[in-house]
C-alpha cells in the first residue's frame, strides 16, 4: 500500500492543493475515492470516524488522521523538506495567506463555483450574486499583490501557493471567471505554477465524484 | 510606550481574538483605533503601508507588523509561552480548528452579525438567510464537539479556543443567536474561558469604532 493514501475527489479544489502537493513533491501516494455527491461525507460514520468537520480531505500517514488542506500542506512540508519555510518570518507569512486563503479567497472562489455549477440547481441570485462580490474583492486583494511579487512568499513557490491556487484550474465554464482577461496577475502566477516540474491539473490527479449519468 | 501595540476596535471580533490574548498572558500592550466605520481599512495607505488585505487586527511588535488574528496568536503563544501547542500533534491540531474558524466559524458568524446590526442598512433577507444558514451548520459542528470536550485542543485554553471565541461574547441583539439557548456545549464552553483569570469582555478591552451619535 502506498506510505500516504489521499481520501478526495477531483472536484474538491481543497484536496487538489494536498494532492498536487504530494505529486510536485514525488512522494508515494494514491487518492481514495470520497463519493461527496452520494452523500459520503454527511454520513454519520465519516463525521465520528473521519472528520467531525464532515470535509475532505483527510490525509491518512502513519496511523495519522489529518484534515484541513493547510494542516495537511503544513505537515507534508515538514515530511517532504519541499515547500516550506526557510525561517520564522517566512513560516508567519505562509500561515498569513493560508488564512486569508481560507476566510475570503477559496472561501468564496469555491462557494460562488459551487453554487454556480455544481450544486444541480439554481441558486438564489441575490446569493450568487452577493457570493460573487466577496469573490471579487479576493481576487483584487491577490492580483493586486501579484502585480508586484513572483509567488505569494519569498521568491518560490510555497504551499501558500498551493492552497490559494487550489480552485485556480478548473474549467472557466464551472467557475464563472476567465482569469486570463479579469485578473492578468493572477493568470501569470498561476501558469509559474503549470511550469513547475511534475505538475498536472485537479481531474488527472483525482477521481471524479460525479455519478455517471 | 508598550512594547506591543494592537491596531483594533471593540466591535471586531477578530481584533478580540488578539486583545485577549495579550490580556490574558498579561504582555504589556495599548490599543491603537482603528476607525473602522469611517473607511480607516479602505484607505490607499492602510493597504499600502500596513496590510495589503486591508484587515484588523494589526499587531506592531518590535519593527514588525503582524496581520491575521491566527499569525498574531501563533506568534504571542510562542513569546508569552502560554496558550501554545504542547507537541506537533497539539500544534497541527490548534492550526487545524484556526483555519476552520476561519473557513466556516467566525467567518460566516461575523458576516452575519454584521449585515444584521452593524451594516447600517437592511441586508437582502435571501443572503441574511443564507449566511444563517451557514452559520447553524458551522455551530452544530462545534456544539457538538464540545459536548464530549472541555476545550479544542487537549484538557486546557489553548489559542485555538481564543480563535473560535472571537465573537462569542458579544450582546445577543447583535449576533441574533442566543447561544445559552441554542448551543448549550457552546455556552458552557464561553464560560469555561470567561473563567479563565484576566478575563474580559471586548468593549472593556478596545475602543468602539462607531462614531459618536
Amino acid at each position: 500500500m502506498p506510505e500516504y493514501r489521499l481520501h478526495c475527489f477531483a472536484q474538491s479544489g481543497n484536496s487538489y492543493k494536498a494532492a498536487l502537493m504530494l505529486e510536485l513533491c514525488g512522494l508515494d501516494w494514491e487518492p481514495v475515492l470520497v463519493r461527496y455527491f452520494d452523500g459520503a461525507t454527511r454520513a454519520a460514520e465519516w463525521r465520528s470516524d473521519t472528520n467531525a468537520m464532515g470535509e475532505v480531505p483527510v490525509l491518512e500517514h502513519g496511523g495519522r488522521k489529518l484534515t484541513q488542506s493547510g494542516v495537511i500542506l503544513t505537515y507534508l512540508a515538514r515530511r517532504a523538506g519541499r515547500f516550506g519555510p526557510e525561517n520564522e518570518d517566512e513560516e508567519l507569512d505562509i500561515l498569513r495567506w493560508m488564512l486569508f486563503d481560507n476566510h475570503k479567497f477559496t472561501s468564496y472562489f469555491a462557494t460562488h463555483r459551487f453554487m454556480l455549477s455544481l450544486a444541480g440547481k439554481p441558486s438564489d441570485p441575490a446569493v450568487l450574486s452577493f457570493m460573487r462580490g466577496r469573490v471579487d474583492a479576493a481576487l483584487g486583494v491577490v492580483d493586486t499583490y501579484l502585480a508586484k511579487h513572483t509567488f505569494l512568499v519569498g521568491n518560490r513557490a510555497t504551499i501558500a501557493d498551493l492552497s490559494l491556487a487550489g480552485y485556480m484550474f478548473y474549467p472557466n465554464a464551472e467557475t464563472g471567471y476567465d482569469l486570463s482577461l479579469s485578473h492578468p496577475n493572477i493568470h501569470a502566477w498561476r501558469q509559474r505554477l503549470v511550469a513547475l516540474p511534475g505538475w498536472k491539473p485537479p481531474y488527472d490527479l483525482m477521481p471524479s465524484a460525479l455519478p455517471a449519468t
